[in-house]
């Protein structure tokens, strides 16, 4: 089977990028779940609900998130419930949403999806090494097919994870720095990684947000408004192909789609 | 003319892989000038004399840097003396060594090689974008052909480094994360940019080093002692077509050749 | 001659404290200038020109700041204008204000007051120290009575600079972490210092604002809004007495007045 | 009853300074129990086997300590067999050592001693605001007399901690940052609360350690190699008199000896 993973879609551009060339990648790919990064698909900041309601109906069967999902209030109840909707899930105890899920493919094959978010630059969470040993544990009782989001900025805890769940899992697929690498590989153990899918938006832009902002950020260090780029955009993803008896992945295939 | 960059060589695994290929890519793609950067090429931490030598036998032109190469005390005076091997140009006055020089090809062409750090989740270093105005004013002074080694953690801050100086130098590559990112391009201006250059050494491993130890860190948090992992060395890297005449890249290759 | 500082101003709480204090203090301590940090005065965000103008209608003669100067656009321009006002002198160049003025006294006598912000956990910006060496060098010039308030997180970098700076200054005053240390006194040279004034404004508060925003913000890691707290109001600060002819301090003691 | 907690013992000079004045500290003050932490007792960077048996010998009854006790490897093995030497409570499950012990006075009263470490601007930890929930319900089965050695950085996790568990322990205390605040008071529920107990060392001395190489750190960047200092010695802490009965704090009292 194969798995799209699609990365951090950024605000409009991102979005129009997805309408623009899902499907054909879906046919072209005969792809049998679609799962995307989220977090910034509200104009850069988080996501709402009528933006998430427009990616599940321009295909997208599950989205996960990051750090920026907790920019908009408004998506609080819906993480509650949408089960489609997942955040990290080594945030503390007692929060909205829940950081995993087991989606059926329109052939019925189970796929389990864990959203975790790395410590190292980033928040004060729970172990994600920790989080991932008790929550895989629980998803390999419904299937072996499994793609972690590991939503992380530094690239030794990428690919540490990826190491520590090889063999556990399908796919550890690295989010967040909206920059993708070239270090895609299926590891020993038969689970596929990459250290980032990168974004799907503005490529003509600095993360995604238009480069002045950015770059008087730097020079300034003021508080600056970032705004979401429009030149350039991109589609960015991973392709897993699946083996669905055993959970392992046989092909990992960088996706880098210019639109337009 | 063709400049290649090698990403950061880590230990004796990274130095096999340069003496195994650096010969063949220079025939391959005419290379003109190499350089490479060295900051990891003592056992993962810094740069001995010994060990700089070594690599410019192997065919480096000029070495670069960045914050582990203040690892090893026994550099500090040769940083002094050797033109060829730089250190990021925005460290406090009054350190030893520089942050750019130029220099020639075998045809005489001049060259000029930036290298600068940058500061967001690294060292309390001067601004460098503000580093990188004053360094390329004096550098095109003697040639238009302008390379900088941006060694940096974060996306943003590379990127917007990149558009800063697109049309006033050849390529700004990034290093640092030891993961060679797929976002290489040419700019609008003409200056070749890419996130991250990757590394040259073991693939099997986190960030080169053995991943036991990594993961060990990140699971108990405790001082970990890294070791420069051997398996499945690769050699990291981006080839720089620049026309002459105006420093103006018109093309940038990454490169990821597995040895052996 | 006196002069007396005061620690972080925060939101409406540390207004009213002062307007209940800094009379009676003035008289009690024979104070010839008094500064105090005003980079929370507004909600504990920033600072507005109306607040500023209250402020100074209070007998504040010098507002310092520090890294939330910036939080409110309306004081860019008032910067610019308000020659009392400053804000750290180590941002980059061409950003609104300056970070040191001279100040004449009721009796003619003149004061240097320079405010520079660290770096360790802060942002990123111009070495403090080398900063600092450039400042006052200027206002030596003017006079021998310089007072910085130096705006920082870790007491390892405000040590530091209280011992760089001693016999060059009159006084090094921390600010930035809200809580009063225990440490002032004077160093060899005739510097005052003391690690932090502490704040003034509610007691009964986390450095500040309302402790359930700050007590939910470390359980849940997710954004929250933080308001001024209230209760249990106080002043702190710090009166050095210093000998105008060498603009050596004579004495440095610590004030933490209980309000109501 | 009181207890007597003594802020990081840094060094020689540190030990020599409880040489110096415990015994008359404990007589003057009718101290049942003695707390230290220990962390930088070993030439400023960790405990070794040797230090601790003298630092028993000297009076102390139990060592507390932080990030630095994992310095040096031998203390390790010491860890687990020690029931006199705690480590933050919030490290990763498996380590070598304990957060928390319950210890007996000469007159026979128990008392808990529960360290944690704090999260922001330190390490990967568990959170110290939930580890304190868990030891704490432990704890209290066995006496309502508890202290918390709160080791880190930031004075808003220090506040909140102490906030948290106000009326649940008998104090909270802060170490880590080595310089003593003057925020001592007992909060509304019968905690005592410091943000830091301050060094047992030198104080002319950037944290401890000689002032030459922190200036010299600050204004290169480099990696330095930091040296306990020996001028002027002094012993901080607290003093903490707790109702036996309720285990509530009747008062607090900042220690601050100036040595010889
Ligand atoms: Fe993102
Ligand atoms: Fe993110
Ligand atoms: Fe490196
Ligand atoms: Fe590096
Ligand atoms: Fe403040
Ligand atoms: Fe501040
Ligand atoms: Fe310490
Ligand atoms: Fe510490």
């Amino acid at each position: 089977m194969n798995i799209l993973f699609i990365g951090d879609i950024i605000g409009r551009t991102g979005r129009r990028a997805v309408e623009n060339r899902l499907h054909t990648l879906v046919d072209a790919w005969n792809v049998d779940l679609v799962v995307a990064n989220g977090e910034n698909a509200a104009a850069g900041f988080g996501l709402t609900v009528n933006i998430a309601a427009e990616l599940y109906d321009l295909g997208i069967d599950v989205l996960t998130s990051g750090n920026h999902i907790w920019d908009k209030r408004e998506i609080y109840d819906y993480l509650d419930c949408e089960s489609r909707l997942l955040r990290p899930g080594n945030y503390p105890p007692g929060l909205p949403g829940r950081g995993s899920g087991v989606y059926a493919t329109a052939a019925g094959t189970k796929v389990g999806v864990l959203n975790l978010e790395g410590r190292v630059f980033m928040n004060n969470l729970e172990c994600p090494f920790l989080a991932a040993d008790r929550e895989i544990e629980m998803l390999r009782q419904q299937t072996p097919i499994i793609l972690v989001d590991f939503h992380a900025e530094a690239t030794s805890e990428k690919a540490a994870l990826g190491f520590y769940l090889d063999g556990r899992v399908s796919a550890v697929i690295g989010t967040h720095t909206h920059v993708q690498t070239a270090d895609e590989r299926v590891l020993a153990g038969g689970t596929a990684f990459i250290s980032d899918a990168g974004l799907t938006g503005s490529r003509d832009a600095v993360i995604g947000m238009r480069k002045e902002g950015a770059i008087d950020k730097f020079l300034t260090q003021l508080p600056v408004r970032f705004e979401v780029a429009k030149k350039d955009p991109v589609l960015c993803g991973v392709l897993v192909e699946i083996d669905e008896a055993t959970g392992k992945a046989s092909r990992v295939h960088r996706i880098l789609e210019e639109i337009g």
